[in-house]
């Protein structure tokens, strides 16, 4: 069955990978599955049509035959319980990958998207320069103790798996910042995962959409 | 095998069932698992056991025989993959509930943990007041998308499921900000949700640890 998932059009990153279809075109390519991808633009994103598919007007959205999923978490996580290549085989391993699911999502994600709101949504507020230290405050203590668990290990729960996807493209967001470069072994890790071929054919793939005449 | 899960010995909220092992609570008594609590102090949650269980040393954590997992959503689904309850039979339709949990955690709460943030985190710093209304208008937008799709049905999705779960109890804490009540339909969702018999007794549970002597 086809599976066709959509993007912007022309991505707020210009191509830097951040928006999430990147996250689901990376879970697509680790397991081996090809797709179609339908472009919208930001404001078809709030129209009726798109609306039908995912409530909160985002992208990405995933169909499959008559099966239609919103949110990235959702939809890495049906491609790694239908495809191998995303979660251990043994069940424990595959609860904990996909505990790390979560984690990036709901516990790593929120004071990224903080320092975004912070840096980029509020920067000219007049505000902004006054809490941008409580800001990154809260996110080096969480980043702090994520480094503490990975230590020096290659992922986050022996071999590479959803979790490992999703912690990676949480991180990423942070590059740009300069706050990811304060913790080498995290940045080290989001090297790895960034090296991974499957990565490399799906940001080459978003960044085709953003770079056309 | 049995199941332990950990709580605060005492949780910042009192008892009003806002502490996040309410929400496992009420998924071990969806699906009828008996469980263990195990209650750990403020202070312990930071300390090297717990945070061998918790890499983010918070509650609640979940264990049963060798396993461990962190993460309420993790937590949750992991209970509704094992036991009836928590999701419709079809694969199409478990897909789709386990959507609306993700959903729940990563589109939901960041907003309303933001207005926590600003009304009681931030609520004595100089920019409180002139970035509330900021903070508010944010909220009002997601939930307004929400209040759309659910309209005037029952559940999220068909009948009651582990996102309906996890969408209720993001949206209960919104309740004492005032902002619940603006939307009279999410607003009855939530109180569907707190009637149910296995929400009961998850918060009689819960309250019964905050109001020992």
């Amino acid at each position: 069955m086809t599976i066709t998932i959509t993007a912007f059009d022309r991505s707020p990153d210009g191509g830097k990978g951040l928006a999430r279809d990147t996250r689901v075109r990376w879970a697509l390519e680790e397991v081996g599955q090809p797709y179609d991808v339908r472009l919208v633009s930001l404001r078809a994103m709030k129209e009726p049509a798109h609306l039908a598919l995912h409530p909160f007007g985002q992208i990405p959205t995933y169909e499959e035959g008559g099966l239609v999923l919103f949110e990235t978490g959702a939809i890495v996580l049906h491609l790694a319980q239908h495809h191998a290549g995303l979660l251990p085989a043994e069940a424990g391993a595959r609860a904990r990958a996909v505990s790390w699911m979560f984690a990036a999502l709901n516990t790593v994600e929120p004071p990224i998207l903080d320092l975004v709101t912070a840096r980029i949504h509020e920067a000219d507020q007049p505000w902004a320069a006054a809490r941008l230290p409580l800001v990154l405050e809260r996110l080096r203590a969480r980043l702090g103790q994520l480094d503490a668990r990975l230590g020096d290990a290659q992922w986050l729960d022996g071999g590479f798996s959803a979790g490992d996807l999703m912690m990676v493209s949480v991180l990423l967001r942070l590059r740009p910042s300069g706050v990811l470069a304060e913790f080498p072994r995290l940045a080290a890790y989001v090297a790895r995962g960034e090296a991974r071929p499957a990565y490399q054919r799906a940001f080459a793939a978003q960044l085709e959409v953003n770079t056309r005449p």
